[in-house]
């Protein structure tokens, strides 16, 4: 009997809270998706079979054929080992050393490529959005970290075999805060939303950002991007300053960016870039330019991610097919 | 008729959150004491009229004759008019420009004498505590700002008239983190309890501080002296790292303290410090005589103010009849 | 035999490399003067015999009768223990444990009054000169360090009984750079006329300075104020914007000053400050002004000093008499 | 007539005070070299006529036929349009917009390629010397400035077609030290042997470094690395001290190439490692590995070069080669 035609491709987001499965055909038509929570805390055990079920749950539902998947790419959060398909650590999710990409090419009997889930959604911008055509593309995603990815001549960049482009990790100021690492004074230390919301909880707490006091208060976990963006709208300077401050971090993070890549276009993307996309990408974008040698200045752009969230799935099934077709 | 004597000596400390009354005889027995909330978001004319009834109701509780005082001394928050008695400030009760001192003395028909909260402390603990005898005094206590004060040759330092020893808003750093001034990088925005706060809040969300993250959440406000106490001795490293970097710069404010003043002792005070007194102390004393001048090295000492809450009632009281006896 | 009238008041000012005494009478009208060089590099027991037979050469040439000195005044680099009148330790002369007040009072047997050079500058220009009246004068003179003094209600400020007001030692960035103590980041390292000079040499040797380079050269040793001033005034923005930089790190260092001490006079002085008057108090004036806190604003001024050389020693003269007659 | 084997590469290193020319055979067998003084100065015209006339001379030295050119590689310092071949800026040499590629092409008959001449060294390095088999090479040269390179996956990485990897010219710190650009606190103002010798400077003139102030004196242009090495090694501790805090800022930029780029091998050459090869290399790795996030530290080595200043000619020749021979 003749083999079937491999023409499905699945691609997966582990988030921190939420995982996203969407399958796609040859021509990136969406076939099926799937979301559900990732529940992190619970073990990289329970975790495997958790986004295993959750692939197949969508293959059932929208009735596809699991004998015509032509590959799965699934970003991760965290450093990978990209040769062993492996999640090294996420300290997010707690998980170290999984072996995500064996365990699903065994369950769904398919290739497996398992990539950084910033990489891929820098890839899926690449492939579909906001960096379409870019011979270097960077992307910046602040959140509770401060996420980085990098497409190089059609390909994500990957050091020596290993997902780089750490960017929340690079040492941009003298700071004495920490981010998690050892090092000081990092992009993610000094412009996370994390820290945005801490220091904006502390204003709260000293009187000077009255609307967030009342509406949302002082726990950092309730100051999320949207109850920051409402505060500025709601007339609090000293919240709409920490934003500010924290995009001139980033936009000395992109001059740093721009002196070692040279890329042709900057992405800025995730919720909080979504809640805020004028103010943050406006003063990345000035303060960028103001400060890189004169040579670069006219030869990047600093753009507003145009795929939300499917853009890390999306961007995981199209680098799975781009590796898998080259070979 | 004979005049009665002029025997009592009431001190009173306004704080953010609490007032304190306290009557004392000519050699320092306690008469009468009564402590309130101080509810300063009601507005600086019903805060007035509350201090004036704390004192009317202690001395009635005691029964205490008004005609028998010598003079009140209160300690305000905030930078204070030394010459017209009157607080020129306060951002934590969102008071401006109140004559204390002129309704006090309208009100019981005696001398009063307006002092900033935390000279009045450090003069308690020069006249009665942990500095007796210095030459050149100064505290410094952390709370949700870091406040400060000196008594130089058995007197309150006070400039060209006005309270000084803002020690909390002094540059120490080039961090850009603010602390409700203009001026960025001060003692406040990276050593104060609402910073580490704010710290330690993120360590929590990040899963670096388990302990804090399980018992007291990520809420600044929750997050107090002894909560901080509490998670260090279960555990928490990071939290422990953060209360150190904080002391380590205020070690290095009294260096700088010690560079401009050269005072022989200094005196740490205040809920964070009793807290941690160990940890505290031994990291700031170990910091500051790091990095002296050798010339200072051996001329100063750093402890723990031995007062507690008392020192600004005391001391506000003692710094009226030292005033008020001395003319 | 009736003894004279003692009524000749000696200033001496003891600097790095010149020295200079002056002789008042009552009235502060000049006697006599004599200048010379220091040779600090030679030792202190012949440094101290050259500061004898200066004074003794000038008594000489004015025809002054050694018996009618009512008092010296001296004024000396580094830290002073003003109680037993020693030079405790002067990094530029690389003198240690002087009793130069004692060897002076042998020699010409009459009181001597040590004190600390910036100290007597800062007392001259309060007495006479910029800071007339203030009930709390500070000076700051950048030099080859930063020195710093201050006049409070009419006395020098000397903590617990030894010169301060180190401003060059104070702690104001994260800077790394060093100024010949352990601590980093002081308004020394950031702000001296040294700190400038280097960095206008590396502008020089990097061709941002041209007038510069071809003028004075790449040696630290020949950029002194008068080459910076020239290099400024025939173009060489990058020097200006060094000068610029420093004296907002000095505007930062009057923020503290002003934080802690809240003067109302603050005298800039010295050979920086006399060769670029304008540009140097204007941008300090311009940065302490937006940086304090709001009720100090409008507390101080700040003003060039108006003695110049002489202000050391006529404020070490009057100090002498000031203590002298007091007793 | 059959036209003549080319088998003649010629290598050339334009660096800021000297030029040197090799030509090598296919096997890399050395043919001929000459040096000349640069004198970039006198103007891009007539030092691209200088340039071809030192390849001419060393053709005709070495009696080697201009038919047989295979290819030119240039290394030429600044940022280079690597698509055009063109010289954009060299502010070392006061060039700008200089068609350095087109020029060589005419006058030789042969392919030439353009190359940032740090570039050209990391790639000799990655295919000679110290970097062999790596599969993510960085390259990083302390002097006047900071250089740094990138061989990534055989090909010196480029970003959008321009030269980058301006590691000198990434923010690293707060310091408001500038470095020729307009952003402050950068590897190059923080690290550079010019930022030693500027503070070495300084402690020679404060008395802090008394071999070097009688050897060497206070002039930048002589404080070169081996005035420098020579002060450590006849004890002067603040200039040791100097060179370790330089290589720790090296070393923190190490961490941020590897969290941008996880290389696999870091490469410290330079006329300052060489001078001090175990001191500058022992501190950057140990700054590195210490501050690196663990998944990342095992994975990266650092090295000193080993072709001294070969190197650049060497691997603009090899670049040469690989690009010319690969079409």
């Amino acid at each position: 009997m003749a083999e079937k035609e491999k023409n499905i491709w699945i691609g997966f987001d582990l988030g921190g809270t939420k995982m996203l499965s969407i399958a796609y055909d040859n021509e990136w038509k969406e076939l099926g998706r799937r979301r559900r929570k990732t529940r992190g805390r619970e073990g990289s055990d329970s975790g495997v079979e958790r986004i295993a079920s959750t692939i197949a749950r969508m293959l059932d539902e929208s009735n596809l054929d699991r004998e015509q998947i032509a590959g799965i790419g699934i970003g991760c959060p965290g450093p990978i080992d990209l040769v062993k398909g492996r999640i090294l650590t996420t300290p997010n999710l707690g998980w170290d050393d999984v072996e995500i990409g064996a365990f699903l090419k065994k369950k769904f009997d398919c290739p497996v490529v398992v990539v950084n889930d910033v990489d891929a959604g820098v890839f899926g911008e690449y492939e579909f959005g906001a960096a379409k055509d870019a011979r270097c593309a960077v992307g910046i995603f602040p959140g509770t970290g401060v996420g980085g990815g990098c497409v190089y001549e059609g390909k994500i960049l990957q050091g020596a075999g290993i997902s780089c482009m750490e960017i929340g990790h690079t040492r941009i100021s003298s700071s004495i805060r920490a981010s998690g690492i050892s090092m000081s004074g990092t992009v993610e230390s000094e412009a996370s939303r994390l820290t945005i919301a801490a220091e904006a909880a502390k204003a709260a707490f000293r009187g000077d950002a009255p609307y967030l006091a009342k509406k949302t208060g002082t726990d950092l976990s309730e100051i999320r991007s949207g109850a920051i963006a409402d505060s500025i709208q709601n007339g609090d300077k000293a919240i709409k300053r920490l934003v500010e401050e924290s995009a001139e971090v980033i936009g000395l993070a992109v001059v740093n960016i721009v002196h070692i890549l040279a890329p042709d276009k900057i992405v800025l993307g995730g919720g909080l870039v979504e809640a805020m996309e004028d103010l943050i990408v406006g003063t990345v974008k000035k303060t960028a330019k103001a400060n890189v040698m004169s040579v670069y200045k006219d030869r990047f752009d600093v753009v507003a991610a145009k795929l939300g969230d499917d853009a890390g799935v999306w961007g995981a099934a199209a680098w799975a097919k781009s590796q898998l077709t080259a070979k």
